[in-house]
């Protein structure tokens, strides 16, 4: 298990590398390394020598209790094993066919607004993500199937409703922010140089606490964060000179990643507990949302928080003196909370973001159990996008065609980033009951916060499923009222409802 | 063999991130995760599935001729199984074991000037490099066996004459030159602002023909070249404020390691003519010693070359026009010539530093076969210096215990230097010849020399054999004449002898 996670890591430095430093003519023989890392870490995991390995520990460790950390890696390595062997290789390689062609023909069809040229195309990754499904096995909806890989325990009927609660509670509070003054942002536009952006979202990801002698800050188009192990956990952000929060909350957002790996357990270190086996990547977070918790956590919970600006921004003026002159601490926090919504998700506000992933998530499952069809999409699309945000989609290249995912031949990754912010929530709740911790976010000391952290979520690595760590941590399992009160009171207070 | 070349490319991105990249808290993983990649394409080389598809191969390509790239091939491949058969696993494993261990002992006695501290890891060392040449074999002296590694084929008896013939001719040259008036540097040492070096040697490394496209260029404290395919070769280099000669001839000598491989055939990517399969190394020149001989030709020939900064100073004076207002290109390229033998060998001048490396291969000769004893190397180590460049060590740490190269573990790594010296004046030499090449050259025009360049080198790969490359494109194996012909003409020339 530890030359899979090797092997693994191996893999995430290259694309890493492929992201933020390969000189252009190295993309194609970089794709086969990497896709020969991939089948070597697959190969070693389902090999023979790993059955055996396993059934001799599983033989030794008899006695122990099965929540012992030795009964918990068997049990997931063998877990893994059971779901590799339900996938035929001969599936594995059409998606990944599927997925390298796929990229090519959807930037066409994105750059020429041109969704016929894209649909069939969609129609062969839906009709491949159903078989992959029924190989997987599920007892309910095939699409619980293929979010396994992504948010294994999450379903079709967990979900519903929880994204009715969501449209329910924020919709309405969505209409009423639309209607008060928004706040002023024009500042937010004056040049920033970038160098110097970077500089501040350096300092601000260091502030919440990311160890930078084990990590590093660099620029990318689509910013992420990785980690190679918790020793080298790496973040990037995107600089716009004329639009400062997306360098600053980009930083606050992958450190906010990068500190669930920095934190995992030294002792899991190389083994199944950071290492996402079914999914076959080097991570120790449980799951996608429960990454995407900690990642929303830091970036709205602490970073787009009055005590944080109170606290950080004489660090921001002393770093822009001449762009913030006229600005001060309250007028920054509300300018980096003003909600707009927009077409494009990558580009959502905290209020609005929601309803793009619940589009998606549902759009998704209709796809597979075959109640949508791919050539109405557009027309759903828009639909929901007027019902939802109130604006009117003008093309699909603003609509269905902006996201790169369904071109990648993989269905499923999408509902993590609502569970993401809904779990955020739930953890920030449950921490703040904590009188230190309270404490420290009034005064804008964090360390109790990321304590709280460490040892409720970080530290646990892949230990627990996630639904068992929110009930380790939280004292219950996933629950949108928090969400929903914490959206509700800040942006009452900011648009003054 | 597209998976082993994939595996160890993978490696070297690791290694190069390493080096130029990583977060100090990474080390430690990392080395696991590069160890990991090693054996895996070790297992992969040497596995049955190999030999099975290497039979078929030989039995399918009987009728061509030996020298056809498939023949050559199989042979290469077959020769590759040959020499990791004859090495146990168990003695490959006490060698990486004392390399690891190995850096810290070595640091720490060159720290304290205490060799007496480093000498039983030295010991250790001979005696596993001589077991390990047992095992490897050979027809004469047991250090061929370790020197077949890096520079196939070069052995003690082929070496002694070289070295003689070189000592002969570079020895009374040298004295002359001391004896003269220097030319003068002191402009080199004024303060040169690093991130403008940096910029004019990537500019001076594209005028060489460095493809940035398929490479980039960083800073490191021990700069290195590096491919991951012809498509994406990396070179680095270091800066000195004060002494800009150190950055400008980094770039241009590890440019030149990066023409050879980014000229490789490109239908040779990913197989064995492209990968080092006895040193387990993904690098397409044929022998290190070949390989030196394109960085020292670019770094010298041409960038040390009169015509060059008749061309080129301009640019260098538009880069640094305080620094040098009041130099001309004859000032210039003088003071980037001049000749200083001091102890240390990375740091030393064209005309000393083959002493540098023969003073070790002796050494290392003389230790594996016995005739030499670990705790009288110091004292051998100074006379030797005292005798070849006429100067006192005032310590071991200036001495015998300045390289690294010992503490890993491996010995036969060192004559590289000197061959690839005087194959760069014999491969220049034949160069010349060709009239388009000698045309270019007085113009400054380098395009007609790289072209025969890859002609002649580079375009092979691993194809033939380094004599037999030497042999088809300059009619003979290695002859160090040229070499010193050229050396004694250019420093005749600055020197006034």
């Amino acid at each position: 298990m530890g030359q899979v996670n090797d092997l693994l890591n191996a893999k995430s430095v290259l694309s890493w590398d492929a992201r933020v430093m390969m000189p252009r003519g190295g993309a194609e023989t970089r794709a086969k390394q990497v896709a020969t890392l991939s089948v070597l870490a697959r190969d070693t995991l389902v090999a023979d020598e790993t059955r055996r390995l396993l059934d001799a520990a599983q033989a030794e460790i008899q006695s122990k209790d099965a929540d012992s950390v030795e009964a918990t890696v068997c049990a997931q390595v063998r877990e893994a094993l059971d779901y590799h062997d339900r996938i035929p290789a001969e599936l594995i390689r059409r998606r990944t066919e599927m997925g390298s062609i796929g990229q090519e023909i959807w930037a066409e069809a994105r750059a020429k607004d041109d969704f016929a040229m894209f649909a069939p195309l969609l129609a062969d990754t839906v009709a491949l993500n159903r078989e992959m499904a029924e190989h997987i096995g599920y007892a309910e909806h095939p699409y619980d199937a293929l979010m396994y890989r992504f948010e294994p325990g999450e379903t079709v009927a967990s979900l519903q409703p929880l994204f009715g609660r969501l449209r329910e509670a924020l919709r309405p509070l969505l209409q009423t922010v639309m209607s008060r003054t928004a706040p002023d942002v024009e500042f937010l536009r004056r040049p920033f140089p970038v160098d110097e952006q970077l500089a501040f979202g350096r300092t601000m990801a260091q502030r919440l606490g990311y160890d930078l002698d084990r990590g590093r800050l660099d620029t990318t188009v689509h910013p992420f964060e990785v980690s190679f192990t918790r020793n080298d956990v790496r973040i990037t952000s995107r600089t716009n000179e004329n639009w400062m929060p997306m360098c600053l909350f980009g930083c606050l957002h992958e450190a906010g990643h990068a500190l669930y790996e920095q934190n995992c357990d030294p002792a899991f270190t190389r083994t199944p507990l950071a290492t996402d086996l079914v999914g076959l990547y080097a991570v120790a977070g449980v799951s996608f949302g429960a990454h995407e918790s900690q990642s929303r956590l830091f970036e709205n919970h602490v970073g787009r928080s009055r005590a944080f600006w109170e606290a950080n921004f004489g660090t921001a003026r002393d770093a822009f003196p001449e762009q913030l002159a006229d600005v001060d601490a309250e007028a920054f926090w509300r300018g980096v909370n003003r909600v707009a919504p927009g077409l494009i998700r990558v580009e959502a506000d905290e209020l609005s973001y929601d309803f793009h992933i619940m589009l998606r998530v549902d759009i998704e499952a209709g796809l597979i159990d075959g109640s949508l069809k791919v050539e109405d999409l557009p027309e759903i699309w828009n639909a929901r996008i007027r019902q939802d945000l109130g604006l009117e989609v003008p093309n699909n290249r603003m609509g269905v065609l902006q996201d790169v995912h369904w071109s990648s031949g993989q269905i499923g990754t999408f509902c993590n980033y609502t569970i993401g912010n809904v779990m955020a929530g739930q953890l920030y709740e449950a921490a703040t009951k904590d009188a230190d911790v309270a404490a420290g976010v009034a005064a804008a000391d964090y360390g109790p916060l990321l304590g709280w952290m460490v040892k409720n979520v970080h530290q646990h690595g892949r230990r627990y499923e996630r639904n068992e760590l929110l009930r380790r941590a939280t004292g219950r399992t996933l629950d949108p009222e928090p969400y929903i009160a914490q959206l509700t009171q800040k942006y009452s207070e900011i648009y003054g409802i």
